[in-house]
């Protein structure tokens, strides 16, 4: 097949690297010129076969994405095919399907994992959509993910929305797993009178035991590569899937308390000082007289 | 009745002064000579009626306090009785009073909440020992405690340790309640395009609503004096009792999931750095490239 | 003042004797036509004072407050006012203010605190409007407020939203104080070996200690009606502003553990089984072959 | 080697068939005599080489566990060495190698994880003890540990304790890891309108996802053998280590949302009613009115 690739940034352009290798064609459009296969939107449309005309958008989810595909869709008809293969919430995709089928043109929502390693190992794929759309790329899927059984890398979740719906879900089960890890780390580190090498309890975990994992995997790297993390400061960004999965539990009344508090240690990681505890703090200075730091003693 | 009290700062010395204007005699021992009524234990015990001496020990839980019941135990003989008003676990309780007890030393433990404000208000109390041992003590009770109804403001609440245990449980509870408190606070001051005045909100909260209180009113105050709480910094020491709540609850299976997101919300405010999130940011690099911000950057 | 009020359930009918009570005129609708002053919406704003209608719907949030207000705007005109005192959502204040205005009719949002005990004790008030829509409204305001301070018990908030806002906090803030308190109960409770009457731990909490509040107050007299709750179950329901706070709070990177953890401890409440629990109890089952329990032994 | 081993059931029992298929011979004990090489402990430690007897225990952590190590001990001589593999508090090594280090028999602690999959996979070992004792049994631990590097699945921890102490972070680590797949189910699984087949979207995580790993792995298979996990109860038991865990992070100032939210997860899951919600839901009774389930309704 031969597609349109909009994005090729650390995840776009990996994954443009992936389908040639596969055999594929793609043009690929990124703002910056130097990685771009053409100078604009309508020139990568332009470029795409005739009868059907399939554009992937993998850029940041929120406006951009939503500008990019009202972009493209101008210089689409019926029949062609935007896939948004960003982190997308699930509730966007059905507004812009809905918009975007009153022109008779398709939308594929496709989550998307596997970071920087995918180029090398495949992605892991979630796809929501009409059977039909996903019939028909299916070769662009099978070239994507994973070597293996097909199953086991590649869903078909459900009608739009679903693809993204699932990657949210994955995510905030990657920040409960990332953060259960994380604190196993800190409470071994808090014993360095008993424990001699954090880095190898990990490292010997990597085989037999029931934590074994690609992101224990990736720990005992990142261990091996800084021990003690001195290089690296507690600041974790978050990137949207996240705070949906939370707000969406609450929303479906279903309790989340491991994966919110994944959520909330991030954000309490990027607070220079936090407006709760100076609460608290004020009040143990008013009941008990209790020292507070001052603000200048920071 | 007339007292030895061990121990005259914030907590003790208002003591000393509530159980004076209640007519009782106190005689008060404190490493600071300049605050002290006599100049050693030994003189402190030998200032008590003949009959049965009695002391409270005010002094910070942990070892200075067996360290101070075992030095006025010395100069006791069988009859007499000490208090132990500070915050002390409760298991420690049992092992005291065992230990006097083989000496026929009595030994009560005694909750007290209420902090600089309890000269003035009086004392909220809980109390462990035996029944004869508190009926003796009931004056001394009578005089800290808040005026209004005994039982509303005192309680025998069983054998020994169970005051302490009280206690234990009420700054447990008071660690929940202050970081609601707080996190109610954090979210009205993120909206500052909407709420004029989050001091405002709080104070018209004191009446007529469900969260009043008295910590409610205490923040009111805080908030009076410092509107952004800009001269506090947001780090909260943490005692002892908070600790204890939620492991007693671990140990007796009963889910704490508000105490504890409390209690570590004090752990983190104390953390130049978090090892726990450093992990995850490098997890975060391994796996998707993503920046981190390197420890020189702080 | 004369004004109109839809909703006299157990706030509204309350209210109406409070406003009633203090001189106010007050015509009454709801559904219940035994309790209703007059038999329809168009009849109730028909007999409000032609210079001005003031109309106060307090029916509960969501469509039903849409559809009332809808109603009432329906028989109104420019220079009319409608409160909403419900607990909307402060996102639909916005967009009821917006639509309302565009035909001149006033709008304010209200968040009323103080249950059943408000018609005695007066109701905490948040309020959210123009300035000079608020000042025509505040002999209705302090008719419902308690006595004391005005400061202390009414607040005007900010613009439209800002009362709900503010009552979607307080609401928050509430669950966090009650979980607290509930959890302490539960260790308390734990330990009938060593605390011998947990009520009476609760009541003598009432005066002098750092937990003192009007939630306690409450707890003590729940206890004295039910020492061991034998007669209620722990079935928790939620009403909308505990998952508005923990949404708000995400969307806002601000870190809610406390209050999160209440309302997912009140989600867990009504679950009859976990779907979570049973998908840990097959992981366990899967890898160390542990027994789980059949769902017919349940 | 030539050693004994007390305890034969999950564990032990596959532990004594990978040794002895390793070329080791075993003397197995079980109480069970089924099971059992030999009627008694007596007769185990008899049938051991002379110059040095080794002794593996492999029974529930607790008084079980220090009973065994005691009897054992009455047949042994200095020079003798004694493992535990249970799930033993790391606190409790400390106290058994000094007693037994008094009569010169050696002790060394062993964290073994594998569950039923250890027979044919190997078990990942962290073993905590002097260098020169674990030298001696390193032939041991190579046939037990998984193929493959050697440090990836086997370590040295540190000092006696340090074996039993990386286990326990290890399974609070699981317990954190479960639940966030768990919640993640269940969110996945409150969504039947939008994804088709939660178990496909599992399964499709199996390959090139972040959260691959080997409990995901399990719980597909779980899903695959019941989809909507119908005969399975959400009722989880905690064997200990998750408690650790949490106290120790509490006791070592160490924020632990994530382990904690997990452990009281499967305290909630066993309670029949909760106290605490019993509180809230007496709470919301006093202020709102608001109806409560009667307990005979349950």
């Amino acid at each position: 097949m031969h597609i349109g690739l909009i994005g090729l940034g650390r995840m776009g352009g990996n994954m443009r690297d992936r389908l040639r290798n596969a055999g594929h064609g793609v043009t690929g459009y990124d703002q910056n010129q130097e990685i771009s296969d053409v100078p604009g939107i309508a020139d990568l449309v332009a470029a795409l076969p005739e009868q059907q005309r399939i554009v992937w958008v993998m850029v940041p989810a929120g406006e951009i994405t939503d500008t990019v595909v009202a972009q493209v869709a101008e210089h689409m008809r019926a029949g062609d095919v935007i896939i948004d293969g960003g982190n997308s919430k699930f509730s966007d995709d059905t507004r812009r399907a809905a918009e975007l089928g009153e022109r008779g043109i398709g939308y594929v929502d496709a989550g998307v994992s596997g970071g920087i390693w995918g180029r090398e190992n495949g992605y892991g794929l979630m796809v929501g959509g009409p059977d039909e759309t996903i019939a028909t790329l299916m070769p662009i899927f099978e070239a994507l993910r994973p070597e293996g059984l097909a199953a086991e890398g590649f869903v078909h979740a459900g009608p739009v929305g679903a693809g993204h719906y699932a990657k949210m879900v994955h995510n905030g089960i990657e920040y409960g797993v990332m953060q259960a890890y994380a604190e196993g780390y800190e409470i071994l580190a808090a014993r360095d009178d008993l424990i001699d090498d954090v880095g190898a309890i990990f490292t010997a975990w990597q085989r037999g035991t029931v934590v074994r994992s690609w992101l224990l995997e990736l720990l005992v790297k990142a261990l091996n590569e800084d021990p003690d993390l001195d290089d690296i400061r507690g600041f974790v960004a978050d990137s949207g899937e996240g705070r949906w999965t939370v707000q969406e539990a609450v929303e479906r009344a279903v309790p989340a308390p491991v994966i919110s508090a994944a959520l909330f240690a991030r954000f309490d990681s990027r607070q220079e000082d936090s407006p709760a505890m100076k609460a608290v703090a004020a009040l143990r200075q008013q009941f008990g007289g209790h020292a507070t730091k001052a603000a200048a003693d920071g």
